[in-house]
């Protein structure tokens, strides 16, 4: 090959087997894909080692990707739970998985997730330094830090979180400025604290060039990480959250340079009336990177529903150019998630994907709808069931309330509009 | 009493004990509350005869409400379990309760549930008269629908919807654009059912006058009903829709005329880059009247989550200026929800609702998320369950996966940010 990364290949007009699996799944030319790889609109995370993955597309003119959380802690250590969980978002069709893995035998949890999914796999690697060494976060190497992400790309690992905005400067406006909630990024508050007690600059800034060498080397996309994202509405669009956006979005350019893709990760909790500028000023200081958003979580006070209060901020998210959802469970802020939890968060963010891709205009995302709804006035169930987004929990309802009149459903029953309107409009 | 309605006392300045109690629960000034109720604005629904009412304002300036949907039907005609769900409904915070029963003792369920509830209460009349009078529809007469209506008003129902805008025009709209999904509203096929057979027109809108009469004498608000809100995305915003909501605001205008107070219903099925459109419409077709949405729903493909897809929506047309959310369940498209259901679509509308409210800086709503965010920096747990929109899940869910640490959650365990980033920037 005489490319090391997509986007080399798209500069050189290289078509690479990763875009057209890209060209298989979505509505877009080969010229406007390779045009918006070559400039960084596009991402196609693809680590070279990662050899069973089905590349997938993230950014402009894309379908909105969708993203699921695991991995092993102190908490909750059984691998093969955790392999379980693999299997079943694959199944549910996330788009990527991120291991978050924290404790434990985290380098075979990673591996055997890797070589088990075709879905692109993201991490951490500040995480697993914590894990990997053992030791306090001040103690931990500048070597150390990047000998873990060297560890990552070679195990495979298609996109890397990196809060590398995070800088002395960012932080000082954070202590100007002080925060309801401070910093909620795990990433962020390790970095933070390496920096406070070192007194050093965030490593990853200060040797960036370090990191672009290995994620060139292996086809790395490195997810810029947001430190700083705000963790209540109190704090949304602060001073210390667009200073390290305005960061990444001078990092984007030196990784652009370098051949090397990047995403650009969001915010967090966000009032729904701030939703739109957030998007606008992402694009704008970062140069239409793809936005890989966590939530945005619209209100603090639901616990136990934060799937559906980051499904209603990540449908606005996206139709206003947000590229990623990070899913969010219902037991965010609470627990970790279990496997009803992963799945009810896997779906509730598909469902403002689709609502965004809807939003947007994709083409093809509305016909979805059409046949849907076609099916309805056809009161054709099995149908219906079909094309549910959840077709089990669908079929389980159905199922579980038989009507008299098996053309309708308990809803209406005898009043069902469907069938009424059909027979006074159509005769039949 | 010198008035009749609460919008005549509005118009002769007096503030009565309705409004007392809506000055009770919202920011809103003795001014403000006179001059839109006067105005129209705002409606407070508020029966003479429902003595146990502690009445509620919907409109401008006012915390958005959530309305559920409950009542006995064909399939499910158990009434003490029905008024099993009205308890629990009033217990989760609903505003508003629909009894849309459909089928058996339709009358003595209504008034039980008036009995029980403090919250206000809302019928769809023209059901109960298919119920009521056991005809086929084309066969029930023009005096028997008001008849109808009469007895609700009687009963104490504080709101009714009736379909008046569902005229002859609207219908040969409806002929010339076809839709996709013909009526999904069941009241709204069951007038388009009796108008086609008999070749009349709507006697909601040919005898508008006398359905005055008896909301004037009791103060029943009418709620114009949408009969041609699309049911689904394809069917939006089209000419049969708009051509209704163009007829509801004339009547609107003939209702507050007559000093009776008026809600408008809206859609539906709408992809969120329509909402905001939708939400201006009304607002200019109908002069500024409360706006009472069901839904909408920003995607058709999702049955076993629509209250999901119903929430994204319901918050954004909230923030656009939508008063009144009619709740959706996970049940909906699929059978009668069950208790569990019920609670499900009633959390996921108040946060949609609350989420609305914060976007559209209505004072007061925000603290409740910097109360909760405090919490959660301060990792007081039993606070942040106090303050949880659903205390008891929050609270289950903490309770299934204790921590090592007790101050965190298994979510990061000691990787926790919030405890971390305290003590680098707390030093505690």
């Amino acid at each position: 090959m005489s490319y090391q990364t997509q986007m080399q290949a798209a500069r050189q007009g290289v078509v690479t087997p990763q875009m057209e699996q890209v060209l298989g799944e979505e509505k877009i030319s080969r010229e406007d894909l390779l045009a918006r790889t070559a400039s960084g609109r596009i991402a196609i995370p693809a680590n070279r080692k990662h050899v069973n993955l089905r590349a997938r597309g993230i950014g402009q003119g894309l379908s909105t990707k969708v993203n699921v959380n695991l991995g092993v802690s102190e908490d909750c250590c059984n691998i093969s739970l955790e392999l379980d969980k693999v299997r079943r978002a694959i199944e549910l069709k996330a788009d990527a998985i991120m291991d978050l893995s924290t404790f434990g035998a985290t380098r075979e949890f990673r591996r055997r997730t890797i070589d088990l999914s075709p879905v692109m796999i993201g991490t951490v690697p500040v995480y697993d330094a914590v894990a990997r060494y053992g030791k306090d976060v001040p103690a931990i190497s500048v070597d150390e830090f990047f000998e873990t992400v060297k560890i990552h790309a070679e195990d495979g690992v298609d996109f890397v979180t990196i809060h590398a905005g995070l800088t002395q400067m960012a932080v000082a406006r954070l202590r100007q400025s002080p925060r309801l909630t401070h910093v909620v990024s795990r990433g962020g508050s390790v970095l933070l604290h390496w920096m406070t007690a070192n007194e050093r600059e965030n490593p990853f800034y200060e040797h960036f060039d370090r990191l672009l060498e290995i994620c060139r080397q292996y086809d790395v996309t490195i997810s810029l990480g947001d430190g700083l994202r705000p963790g209540s509405l109190h704090d949304a669009t602060d001073a210390a959250q667009i200073q390290e956006l305005i960061v990444l979005g001078e990092l984007t350019l030196r990784a652009w340079k370098a051949d090397v893709q990047v995403m650009i990760e969001g915010p967090g909790h966000v009032p729904l009336n701030e939703i739109a500028a957030n998007m606008l000023l992402e694009k704008k200081l970062c140069h239409g990177a793809p936005f890989y958003v966590l939530g945005p979580l619209v209100t603090d006070v639901a616990p136990g529903y934060d799937h559906i209060t980051s499904a209603i901020g990540g449908a606005i998210a996206g139709a206003h150019g947000a590229d990623f959802l990070c899913y969010v469970t219902p037991a965010e802020h609470l627990r970790l998630p279990d496997m009803d939890d992963m799945k009810e968060g896997i779906v509730a963010a598909r469902i403002a994907a689709h609502a965004a891709d809807i939003a947007k205009g994709l083409p093809g995302a509305i016909e979805w709808d059409h046949a849907m709804s076609h099916a309805r006035k056809e009161l054709d169930w099995p149908r219906m069931m079909e094309l549910a987004i959840d077709p089990e929990k669908a079929r389980a309802y159905r199922a579980s309330s038989q009507p008299q009149d098996e053309q309708v459903c308990t809803m209406c029953g005898d009043l069902c509009a469907v069938k009424r309107s059909r027979q006074v409009l159509e005769g039949r």
